[in-house]
C-alpha cells in the first residue's frame, strides 16, 4: 500500500561507475517532475544521515543538468560501511558497533518518507536490513563487473567494456607492424564478464577469467601458431585469472611477491608467455581508466530506466525491491532474490562457446 | 535431421549496418575453424549466385581479419531486389521476371550446401520463399532501426545510438552557450527508437518520433518554458515524425514542396519553432553518419553472437529459421514467426513513458 | 613599465569556442597560484562590468577545476555588443550610445587593475579602443575559423576539424557501401580552413571554399570519373562555399528562398550534383555540432598557454598586445598588429596545392 | 637540377607510428596522379630491396585506399637494421657486413630513380650514406616522441597524445570520487614531449619526465597537499623519468629487479608515493595503445602535407633532403641539418615554464 511520500533521500554505497550520476538525475527529476517529491542526496553512505550539516545535500532538477554525461560519482567516495558494523574509535581502541538505530531515527527525524539506495550485493544487504528495521527502502543495482543474477545488465558495464575494446582496437595495429604479444589486463577479480566481452570486440587471440582457470602451456601454444601465421597475437587477462593449480610457474619468490604488490596478473602473464614462446611481449594494464569518464549511450539509457523505475516503486509503495533489466523490460525483485546469487561467467554457456568456436582460448 | 555440409554461401539484403562485417566474420571463422566448411561471399543479393565469375568471393579466417572494427559492408551494394520479382529488360521494355528457379539450380550447381541470409524483413520474406523452394537457409536480422518485434535488439542499433549522443552532447554545451534551441533529425522513417534512445541518453528536451504525432503548439510551450529557465533547448526529430493532423502549419508550397525535396523534417520543426517562439533556432542533419563507421563494442559482440549461432543452426540442420536475442541468450523463430510483426515504440509502453516522467516533451 | 597588479579582470566576446574555458582556467590559475590576484569573470562582455550584482563573478583555482575539459563558456553569451555602440532604448526609441566611459569608471570603481579580452578581431577593435583610453588590457585570439593572420594556429579550430574529420571517416564506409554521393556542410562563413584541413583527413574528393567559386560542371565531372571507378563520391562543402558567377543553375526562385532561409549550401550543391550527374545524393549539415564539447589535446595544450602568456603579459606591464603562436613559441603582438588583417585560405598557396596534387578537386 | 622519374620507392624504417600509412598513401598519389610515376614500397627497410620477389610491393592510388585512417604500417616491421651493418650469419658466426653496394645495385636494376625514406635519426643517418653512394633520396621525420629539433612537429605525436589524454580525463573522475592517486605511465624514454603535452591537457598534478630528474619528497609534498584540499591528484609519468641521484628509495634489490624486468617506473613511483604519504594509489601503464589506431586529423593533415612534399622534392630533383613543418610551411633541411641535434624539453623553456606556473608539478 502507497504511503504518502514527500521527500526522499538517495544513498550510494560501493565504488563509482560510469551511470551512477545519470540514475541519481533520473531519481531526481522523476520525484520533482512527475511526483512533486523533493529529494536529498546523502553523501558517504547510508550513515551520513547522522551528519546533517555536511552530507545532506539538496537535489533538484536543476542542479542535477548535466548529470548524464558527468562520470565518478557526485555523493562521493561510498565505501565508508556498514551500519550495522561501523568502525568507530571508543576509548582509544578501534571497535565495531551497530549504529543503525540512530541511522533509522535521524531518517525520520529528517522526514525522510523513502530511500533509493544504488550499490552492489553488499550494498543490498544493509539496504535489506534497515528495510526490515521499517525503512521504506527500494534498490538500484550497481556493479561494473555486471555480476548479479538478478538483471540481465546492470549500469557501467556497457562503458567499461567500451573502453576497453578501444584499446584492443589500438593494440591491434600496432601489435601487426611490431610482431608483438600484446597482454592487457582488464578489470574483473572474480566475475570475468568485461574481460571476455571485450576480448571478443576486440578480437583477442587469447581471454583469460577468473572462472576459467588457464594452462599456461595451452595459451602458448596458441601464441606460438599464431605467431607464425599472422606475426602477432592479443592476450587479454581478467585481474582475476589464476593458472590451474593457482601458482605461476616462471616466478621466483621474490620476484612475485614484488609484482603482486605492486601490480597486476598481466605482467606474470607476460613473463611467462615470453619465456616459453621466446616472443616480444608488451604489457597495458588500462586500471581505473576503464570505469572513468562519460557513460555510453546504452548506460545512460539503462541508468534513466532504473532511476525512473525505482521512483515509481515508492510512488506504488513497493518497498524492499530492488529495480533490474529483463530483455527490454525493466522489472524488480524482493532484495533477498537480488543477493541470493552472483552471476559467473559459465564456463559451458553460450558466450564462451561462442568465443571457442571463432577461434579464441580461454586457456583451456 | 542434420545434412552433411561441405559449403555454405552468405548473401546480405539491404543497406549497410555497423556489425554486419562482423558478422560474416562469425560465420566465415564458424564455418572453418569449427566446422571445417568452406565459405563463399555472395555479393549484391542472392541472385549474385548467377554471376559465378564476378559475385562470388572465397571468404576465410584470414581473408575476414579485421571485419570486427570495419564499418560498411563487404558484400557490396545489397538492396538490388527479389529474385521473385527481377526487374529485367526484355524485348526494350523493363519487365518483372521470377528468376527463383535459375537461382536455386546455381545454388546447387555450386555445390553451396547452406545459405546464410542476413538482411531486414524484406529480405527474410524472400529468405522464406527460397527455403519452401528447398534451399537449406538460415537467417539473421539487420536493421539499424531495431524494428523487429522477434528479437529484442538488432546490431547496429548500438551503434547509430552511440553517434547520435555524441552530437547531442556536443550541441548542449554550445546550445547552453548560444541560448539557442537545436533542432537534430535523426534516422527513423517508420520506428522511432533511434531517436527515442539518443534522446534520453543525450538529454533531449523534446523527442518526436513517427509513432506519436506531434502538436507543434505543445512543443512550442515546452521550448517557451524552458528558453526563460535554462535558455536553451534541444529538440531531437526523426525523420518520420509528421505533426498531428499531418501537414505542417508555416511553410508555403513553393518552399515546403523545395525542402521535402531536398532535406529533412528538421528544416520544417525548426522554422515552425523560429516563427511561434521567436527563438533563435540552428539545425543539424546527422544522415549517414549514424549508419558508417566501426560498430560499438557492443554491436561486435552481439553481431558475433549471430554469426555463431547461424553456422550452429546450419550445423544442426535447423532450417528456415532466424537467429534472435532475447535478454542474454541467443534463440532462433522461424522465418514465419521472424516476419510477422514490426516492432514500434508503444506510446504507452514503458520507454516512452520513461521519457516523459523525466520531464521530456513526445510532442503530446 | 609594471604596475602593481591585485585583481584582475577576464572578458569574452562573440561565440563558444572549444578551449575557452581551458583559457580562463590557465589565466585564473597562473593569477592565483604564480602572481596571488584575484580573478572576477565578466559576464555577456565588458559592459557587464556596469551590473557589479550579476556579472561579476569571482573565479579562482577551485571553481575552474573542471575546465579543461569543458565545452562552451561559463562567461554566458558573449555576442552582446560594444561598449562604444551599445543599443538601449531611450525614449521609447532604440538608439546607439557610447557608453565606454562608464564602463572604463567601473572597471576602476571595481578595482579590477588589468583585464584579459578574448575574442575575436570584432572584440580585439573594442579592446584596442578601451586599451586607448586607459585600461590596461592584454588579449587572447578567439576564432573556430582560424582566419587571423597574427597567429599560426587559433584554439577550438582543431576540435571542429576532429569532429568533421569523424563524421567524414563514418560517411566514407557507408558511401562506399551504398554507391553514393555525401555531401557534407562544415563551417566556414569567409575562410574554408576547417572544411580543408577536415577535407584533407577525411580523404573528401571535392572540397568546396569561400575563397575559390566552384565550377559545378567541374565539380559533376570529377564526381562522374569516381562513381565509375570507385563507385562512391565525398563531397566537402563550407558554409560559405559561392559558385563562380555566384549564383545556382538548378533551383528556382521559390525552392532556392526556401533552402537559403533554412538551411545550408549542401543541399543546393546536392541537388545540382543529382541533376548533373544522375547519382544518389545523401546530406550531412554537422551545424553547431563542430564547436560543442570537450576540446582536443591540442586546443587544451594552445588554450592553456594562452592563458598563461596572456596573464604573463600582465605581469610585465605589457598592455595593448595579444599572445600569439609562432612555430611552437607562443608570442605576442599590438592589438593594432594583432586585427590587420584576416587570413584566408591563399588559393596558391602550399595547402590547396597539396590538395590538388594528391587528386581532391577544390571545384576549379 | 632535376633527373627524370619513371619510378619511386618508398622505405620506412623503425617503429610504426600513427600517419605513417598517410604518408606512404600521400606520396602514392602524388606520384601517380601529379607526376604520373610507378611506385613500389619495399618491406622491411631498405635492405628489402634485395628480395625482390616477396618485398617489393606495388603501390598505387587503388591499393592506397583507406591508409588516411589507417594504423600501424603498411610495409611491415622495420627495424631489421642497416645495410651498413647488416648482422649475417657466416661461416657458423654471427657477422657484421656492409651490403650497402649490392642495395645501390639492386636499387638501380630494379629501375628505382628515386627513393622516399621515412624514419627516425637512425634512418636518416643511413638515408644520407646512401645518398652518398649516389642514390636520389629524400626523407620524411617519424618519431613519435616529436625529438627532432629540425621540425616543430611530427606526425603521430598529436594522436599519442590525444590517447593519452583521453585516459587521464577517465582518470580525473574516478580518482575524484574514490579520492585516490592515480600513477599514469606514458611513452617517452628519452623526451618527456608526451607526458608534458598529454599532463597539461589533461590536469595532472605532477609530470615526470626524463629530462627533469625527480625529487620524490617533493612529489609527495604536492600529493599531500593536494589530498587535503581536493582528495585526489594525478600523476604523470613517462618511460624514462628518472629520480635525483638515479636511484629508487623504497624497493629493495630483489623487487626492483622483478619490476624493472616486467615493468614499469611507474610502479616505482606509485609504491614511493604510497610508502610516503599513506595514500591509496592506483597505478595504469598504456603501453602501445598510444601508438596504435587511427591517427588524429592534424596527424592526417601533416602526414599528407609531408608526403606531398617529399614527391615534389624527388621531382624539383632536390636529394638528400628531409621536409620538416616550420611554424604552417613545410620546409626541409639537408640530411645533415636534420640529424644534428635532438629536442629535449628544455628545463628553462617556455612549456614547462606554462606548466609550472599553473601549479603543475614538474617533480623539482
Amino acid at each position: 500500500m502507497a504511503i504518502e511520500i514527500r521527500k526522499i533521500a538517495i544513498s550510494t554505497g560501493g565504488g563509482d561507475c560510469p551511470g551512477l550520476n545519470a540514475v541519481i538525475r533520473a531519481v531526481v527529476r522523476t520525484a520533482n517532475i512527475k511526483y512533486g517529491w523533493e529529494v536529498v542526496g546523502i553523501k558517504d553512505g547510508l550513515q551520513g544521515v547522522m551528519d546533517t550539516t555536511t552530507k545532506l545535500i539538496p537535489l533538484n532538477r536543476h542542479n542535477v543538468a548535466g548529470f548524464l554525461q558527468k562520470g565518478g560519482t557526485v555523493l562521493g567516495t561510498t565505501n565508508r560501511g556498514n551500519p550495522f558494523e561501523i568502525k568507530q574509535e571508543i576509548d582509544g581502541r578501534m571497535q565495531t558497533v551497530d549504529i543503525s538505530d540512530a541511522v533509522v531515527e535521524n531518517i525520520r527525524r529528517e522526514h525522510i518518507d523513502a530511500v533509493v539506495g544504488i550499490g552492489g550485493d553488499g550494498t543490498m544487504l544493509i539496504m535489506n536490513q534497515l528495510y526490515k528495521k521499517g525503512i521504506p527502502i527500494v534498490g538500484v543495482p550497481k556493479t561494473i563487473d555486471n555480476d548479479l543474477l538478478s538483471t540481465d545488465v546492470t549500469f557501467g558495464f556497457d562503458t567499461a567494456v567500451a573502453i576497453a575494446t578501444d584499446a584492443l582496437d589500438r593494440l591491434q595495429t600496432t601489435a601487426a607492424s611490431h610482431h608483438r604479444v600484446m597482454v592487457v589486463e582488464l578489470m574483473g577479480r572474480y566475475a570475468g564478464w568485461i574481460a571476455l566481452h571485450s576480448g571478443i570486440a576486440g578480437g583477442a587471440e587469447v581471454i583469460l577469467i577468473p572462472e576459467i582457470p588457464y594452462n599456461i602451456e595451452r595459451v602458448c601454444d596458441v601464441i606460438r601458431q599464431r605467431m607464425k601465421r599472422e606475426g602477432f597475437s592479443i592476450v587479454v587477462v581478467a585481474e582475476g585469472a589464476k593458472p590451474v593449480g593457482g601458482s605461476h610457474s616462471v616466478l621466483h619468490e621474490g620476484g612475485q611477491g614484488a609484482v603482486e604488490r605492486l601490480g597486476g596478473v598481466a605482467y606474470k602473464v607476460a613473463e611467462e608467455i615470453e619465456h616459453f614462446t621466446g616472443a616480444e611481449v608488451r604489457t597495458t594494464v588500462l586500471g581505473h581508466v576503464q570505469r572513468g569518464g562519460a557513460p555510453t549511450a546504452y548506460d545512460r539509457v539503462l541508468s534513466t530506466r532504473f532511476g525512473v523505475a525505482a521512483a515509481d516503486l515508492i510512488h506504488e509503495g513497493n518497498f524492499g525491491r530492488m529495480v533490474t533489466l529483463r530483455g527490454t523490460e525493466i522489472c524488480d525483485v524482493t532484495f533477498e532474490e537480488a543477493i541470493e546469487n552472483l552471476k559467473f561467467v559459465d564456463p559451458d554457456g553460450q558466450l564462451v562457446r561462442a568465443a571457442e568456436e571463432i577461434g579464441v582460448c580461454l586457456g583451456r
